[in-house]
């Protein structure tokens, strides 16, 4: 071995930690413990005797193309099922061009990251933000400027004097990345209005948007907002899409769309990052999309989605005890919700009472650039059974409870008015 | 869409131009072309029916496992079937510590590179080098510094040259990339004696070695070469594999070899870079090398591969005009062979009197990171077929011959003593 290691790391490696949110999941593993803490859909939803005929039909039909190199920018076949996708879905018109097929959105985060960000350039990101894509951009340098959510989604008065501030620095964030629909981890969906402000900003500041879509398809109930990229309709936004929520992750199935000029760089950065997508899991993707399939397993995805979230809020109302600034966010769709502790505990000290009572959830800092969000949480609804997420409500609150009166009775806290 | 878009892509994008291989391979898809430019592997040796009957078996019993997320460090089973693989075929121990399971080793060369090179800092890699390596390094703003082959593999007298060179100038390359068994573009396979010194001059210079792998099983005569990370033993080789060349590409699958401490700074990199490998072509991979079919269709492929590089050799041997420095060397194994041609003639001027031929190669001067190699040319013999392998090169050496016609009527031509 080399005589020091650490030393011949790159700048951006040497930054690079091992993940706390791994290092707590780590302590949820064990099987009496109830987990709230992952981001995993629930595979009661996978379509497994359809893929494996489907498989079977793509073998016997293509196979010495399924299991040969593909073009880097992405299987042809499925490229023509996902414009008709987001013609269905968004009412817009993609040219292949359009589209880059990556393995899933983390690649897109990162392909983005790539062709984008230098060490030290500003980029705009949400608090709280999808993790992934912190740790995206984190990976080339980038500096984080955080920019807070309310009920509505990024705050545009906030996001407004952050690129003024910026503008009289003399610097220009890369890019602005919101997750618009059911955000990972807060739940909230952008509202129209919001959006448009945040297309009109982009453009006055000459910013782009980077909009991670994962969730969008999952809506349970309330009137669908239009996608960022489809209000603006003119380049300033690169969308990212994935299959790992509305169909299954293990096949790792992504696309990125964006105008021409900025797909062509991905793909230029996806050549030497991994070649290309397997054509494989293409293959048979392209495939479930064509025989209609897609529509039929997301409507079955929200309608267990659904259940799951109501049972959670209402198992939340009922069992949570009532403390000033305790709230939960009410997802319209997705796969989180969000809980505001009141302002004096900490999410991290309540993490390990909770594991010790068999519960478990991600720290809300682990989502925030500037180490805030230490009094909230984040909940996922998607994976635990139905049993689990009364009973793990449960005893979530009962710690919630007992910390309080601990607090309460330490002679340590002061509680500010 | 924003204002200057290329001046907002990060430095190393600005860089990221369009390969030329790939516009010239653009040229190489008429269909009367017989083509030996690409390195695609035959699909008459894709194990078609017994990966449809693995995926259905695989899907029934794991479904939920093969179509949910996975570990970033790969999936246990799989590393188990490699552990069990490198023993076999090397005689070395590695723990599942060891391993780390990529998007095949494209992904290996892009996290290799993403946690070891800043800016202009300095790469070793041969003279020539496969392509998809110097991108991935290039993707990171390396410093390519080119150290020549000759029969036996690097020069070591060369690298000793440069390493000292390098120290005189207070910097150290972060690693030495070499593709030690039937390289790809060259076919060459490096000497026992070269591996030694190799590893010598390593720990000399206290650098690391990346051994890219891809060929290695695939000997069709001669003594197996030991890899160089076996013959170190102590952690200065980083070694990268792929199930591409011996399986098939279609699923991406690669793995790397490495001391833990870089295997653990890989699996933080690969977290943000696409979260994991897809479970369900690693279930299936494993799967299928429990089952005892890998060394099956190793063999196929050599027996395969070895008929056609004989007919490719014998073609090359009748045909090719007796011209003073044209000479191929005699790979004894892989995919490729590497043609030498008389000094003064250029290979990129040949090529497109040999597109006009409907034949095709790979210019020598894209492997190479000085500009040099002017006057080589890359043959592929896996790919075509045996009808193909003898026309084509008919027609090759026809357009070597012309051309060297041409050069010596033209008056322009001086050609040295």
């Amino acid at each position: 071995m080399i005589s020091d290691l650490h030393d011949v790391f790159s700048t951006n490696a040497k930054d690079m930690k091992k993940s706390v949110i791994r290092e707590l999941l780590k302590l949820t593993r064990r099987p009496e413990v109830i987990s709230f803490a992952g981001g995993l859909p629930d595979p009661a939803a996978f379509p497994v005797a359809e893929v494996a005929a489907i498989t079977t039909d793509v073998l016997e039909r293509d196979g010495a193309l399924a299991l040969q190199y593909s073009p880097t920018e992405g299987d042809p076949r499925l490229k023509e099922e996902l414009i008709a996708h987001h013609e269905r879905e968004d009412g817009i018109q993609l040219s292949p061009e359009n589209i880059l097929i990556t393995v899933a959105s983390q690649q897109g985060l990162d392909l983005v990251a790539k062709i984008f960000i230098d060490r030290d350039d500003p980029v705009i990101v949400g608090l709280p933000s999808y993790v992934g894509g912190l740790g995206a951009f984190r990976n080339y340098g980038a500096r984080m400027i955080g920019v807070p959510l309310d009920d509505d989604g990024m705050r545009m008065d906030l996001l407004e004097r952050e690129l003024e501030r910026l503008r009289e620095l003399g610097r220009k964030p890369k890019f602005i990345y919101v997750v618009p629909d059911f955000q990972n981890p807060a739940g909230i969906t952008m509202s129209e209005q919001r959006r448009l402000k945040l297309i009109s900003l982009a453009r006055r500041y000459d910013v782009l948007i980077l909009e991670d879509s994962p969730y969008k398809e999952l809506r349970f109930e309330g009137e669908p907002q239009t996608s960022i990229f489809t209000l603006d309709g003119a380049g300033q936004v690169i969308g990212l899409h994935t299959f790992s929520k509305i169909l299954f992750p293990g096949m790792r199935l992504g696309w990125v769309i964006a105008d021409e000029a900025i797909i062509q760089k991905l793909v230029i950065a996806k050549q030497s990052t991994d070649l290309c997508t397997p054509a494989f899991t293409q293959a048979i993707v392209a495939e479930f999309a064509s025989r209609g399939l897609l529509s039929k397993v997301i409507e079955n995805v929200k309608t267990i989605y659904r259940e799951k979230r109501d049972l959670m809020l209402s198992s939340l109302d009922e069992h949570m005890p009532d403390l000033p600034g305790l709230s939960w966010t009410r997802p319209e769709g997705g796969l989180f919700l969000w809980v505001r502790l009141p302002e004096h505990m900490d999410a991290d000290e309540l993490f390990y009472e909770a594991i010790e009572q068999n519960v478990a959830f991600v720290i809300g800092a682990a989502f925030h650039c500037d180490g805030g969000g230490t009094n909230s949480m984040r909940l996922n609804f998607s994976y635990p059974t139905k049993e689990d997420i009364v009973e793990g409500v449960r005893r979530l609150a009962k710690v919630i409870a007992e910390h309080d009166a601990k607090l309460k009775r330490s002679p340590d806290v002061v509680i500010s008015p």
